[in-house]
């Protein structure tokens, strides 16, 4: 006897296909929302489903929901369109955004697997970007930022990335490694404390 | 500007409302939903909204699909309906009747608050269990299984159900307390041990 109902098994399956979420959650996300009655059921659905009204920027891959293919961002004349930050996330790039520190535009990489092998649609994304940069810069951007992380996976990931991109900017440039603001010293790792001392100033 | 579109923060917003899903979590699931493209967002909408064709069992408050009011253990004929067990929850359920060791029935009361103050719906299905009891088992149940978490929560909920129930069955007994079955002695907590020498044999 099996006993959960097909309905339920079947979003069981396909919500434990989400990242970080794993079967046993999946079950408890199910009879959770079964417990919270039709109403919740019907809105978390109509929500997941307006999600296909969602843009992709064809420069940048962000989300959009503008009339033309280019995001907010994208098409705003008080971006410096030719400074580029690479990031692998959306997320990344909302909390560079949050800084209001950046007034260039992004480039939306994908998550790169830990092999630093691209997938075909990241290649079609970067084959995207030098077309931009060739046909709208004049061959060079004037700098790309590669926002990725600082760990050594992140440092790889970089050195494969300046191959392919260093004939199309003036300057290729990563994000500054040190103190985190708000951090103590004494509780500093020795890699990060080693390149505050590096990058003093 | 906010760079959200609309329906991604709805998601993210209804999203961030299920259990153990913080905002974080929910702006990484939307992205990723988005980025599986159109048919896997309807594929998941759907599968969200089936969720209503579910039935809740009258009696014990799992779910079904029969055309009837009751689940499958609720209908069974193998199964000792004079015997019950009182669970929180549908996947603790899910996890004893994996055991293929109880043939009686469940009874889901809901997870019990902190304070141990039951909910009103917790009350009702509470009043429930006891008409059932009355009307069908005529007045007493072989026995009550209170199936809660060997924690002191449990243990206090447990107390508390104990004086709402204990006119309504012949017994009334809890999981028994020992050595986890493939645990080592050596890592056992005093607790854990202490149960298993006082309930040895």
């Amino acid at each position: 006897m099996t006993l959960l109902p097909e309905p339920l098994k079947r979003l069981v399956d396909r919500l434990s296909k989400l990242p970080s979420i794993g079967p046993r959650q999946a079950t408890r996300l199910a009879f959770h929302l079964i417990g919270r009655g039709e109403n919740s059921i019907r809105s978390l659905a109509s929500g997941v489903d307006d999600l296909r009204k969602i843009k992709i920027c064809e420069h940048c891959f962000f989300v959009h929901q503008n009339s033309g293919p280019l995001c907010d961002i994208c098409v705003s004349k008080n971006r410096n369109q030719k400074v580029i930050m690479v990031v692998e996330k959306e997320t990344d790039l909302l909390s560079l955004e949050k800084t209001n520190k950046f007034s260039g535009r992004y480039f939306i990489l994908g998550t790169i697997h830990k092999t630093g092998i691209l997938e075909e649609w990241q290649k079609l994304r970067l084959t995207n970007l030098k077309k931009f940069i060739q046909k709208e810069l004049g061959s060079e951007a004037e700098e790309i930022i590669l926002a990725f992380n600082p760990t050594s996976q992140g440092d790889y990931n970089a050195s494969l990335i300046v191959k392919e991109l260093k004939p199309f900017a003036k300057k290729i440039s990563r994000l500054g490694r040190g103190l985190p603001v708000g951090g103590e010293i004494e509780f500093a790792d020795d890699d990060t404390l080693g390149a505050a001392l590096e990058r003093r100033g």
